[in-house]
């Protein structure tokens, strides 16, 4: 059965997230459906990251078994077609080397959380970005952020929906930086509990507003403690920048 | 009767254009609805460039006269509580200085066309680049601009329905850069004829895809006959930049 790495991009406004949901269009359902417009068959796409609603991706990547061998830019170029209306855009289609699994084979993700600090809301890119209108202190929110990289419990920042065995990552990346109006966090880790980025993004804004010395977000860490967490950072600005696998000249 | 001056930042997608139109929801009408909802009385917003219909700003300029004093602070917040849920946002509100006039103090117009260039098509910026598939040389396009900088008759990039009196025009500044996937058009001048950046564009894009030589702007250029340009590029790719004044320290 021949196996397609996708990469995709998607703005997740409107959508339930990635994953098939009763309650609403997914990503995922709007992708299995412009697929099967172009094969004939019913099929499942498994991706590497599952975005919760709201969520987008520039970079989301997924695999899918045809029944038959397809050339990679018409599979593109296809499903691109069916996907319309939709704000879903497959930017490559390639044939995936063996055993590739876009979930189990990543090593690393890669999630910007984008902060839109100014009194005005955003007009263009309202559902990209969170408006938080008091001035941040983006330089003490990098201090933060350098307190939870490393291989932690991440119980504080995580969902008490996770299903994940073990609340223990590896965070190799947190970097706060301020361009104009705009504070970017980006985070990397090979894997993230539920919801652990906006848990991180809505502690680090509590920081940033002085509510928070940096150094709190370190006892928030040792606590294990959901409650000893900040809020969790709204849902639209939050990217999956991109996905790594082990082999990067293979995959 | 006291003149303020009005930042706003929008999303073209949807709206007629800026000027009030009988067929559709304009800027400026929605501006001047949410005025009328903080200060009760009926007025008209002045601004600087007459976007078309899907064409967005970063920073249009407007003015508008209101019965009494109010604190800027206090308009700009109210203003945009009035505008939700339209993609409109006030940025900034300031008394104007004696004599200032949005559109007639205006001394230069800055745009910038976004084409995204790459065979998939947006997801995240849909609405606001122009997707163009086949691969474009930034180089000679930004050689075909140069032909049409200064002082010129723009007849051929003029559309038939623009009511400036004359079609001579200074153009300030064409400039074509790429940056990764997206190639930016930025463009300066005190004023444009109707349609002049998008018809520049489109004219740019045959250069761009190898079908005119970059002399052959020129050569359209001279020939003083909207037939002798290329086509009218969208109108999503297109945004107002900024708006400049005389005396920045006062305007």
């Amino acid at each position: 059965v021949p196996r397609y790495k996708l990469t995709i991009e998607y703005d997740g406004t409107g959508f339930v997230g990635w994953q098939r949901q009763a309650n609403g269009l997914s990503i995922q359902e709007a992708l299995e459906t412009a697929l099967q417009r172009f094969c004939g068959e019913a099929l499942t796409v498994f991706g590497a990251g599952r975005t919760d609603a709201g969520v987008h991706a520039l970079a989301q990547v997924a695999h899918v078994d045809l029944a038959r061998e397809a050339d990679p830019e018409t599979i593109r170029s296809a499903v691109n077609h069916h996907l319309r209306p939709h704000a879903i855009s497959v930017l490559s289609a390639e044939p995936a080397p063996p055993g590739f699994d876009a979930r189990l084979s990543a090593r690393m993700r890669h999630y910007r959380y984008r902060i839109l600090n100014r009194r005005a809301p955003s007009a263009l890119e309202r559902g990209l970005v969170w408006h938080v209108a008091p001035p941040l202190d983006a330089a003490a929110m990098a201090e933060g952020a350098r307190h939870l990289i490393g291989h932690h419990d991440f119980t504080t920042f995580r969902d008490s929906l996770c299903q994940a065995k073990s609340p223990v990552k590896t965070l190799d990346a947190l970097e706060v930086s301020r361009s104009g109006e705009e504070i970017q966090i980006e985070a990397r880790a090979r894997s993230f509990l539920h919801h652990q980025v906006r848990n991180m993004a809505g502690t680090l804004k509590l920081v940033g507003l002085g509510h928070w010395r940096p150094e709190d977000v370190a006892r928030a860490l040792l606590a294990r403690d959901r409650r000893a967490g900040g809020p969790t950072a709204p849902a639209q600005g939050l990217t999956l920048v991109a996905v790594g696998y082990e082999r990067p000249s293979l995959y």
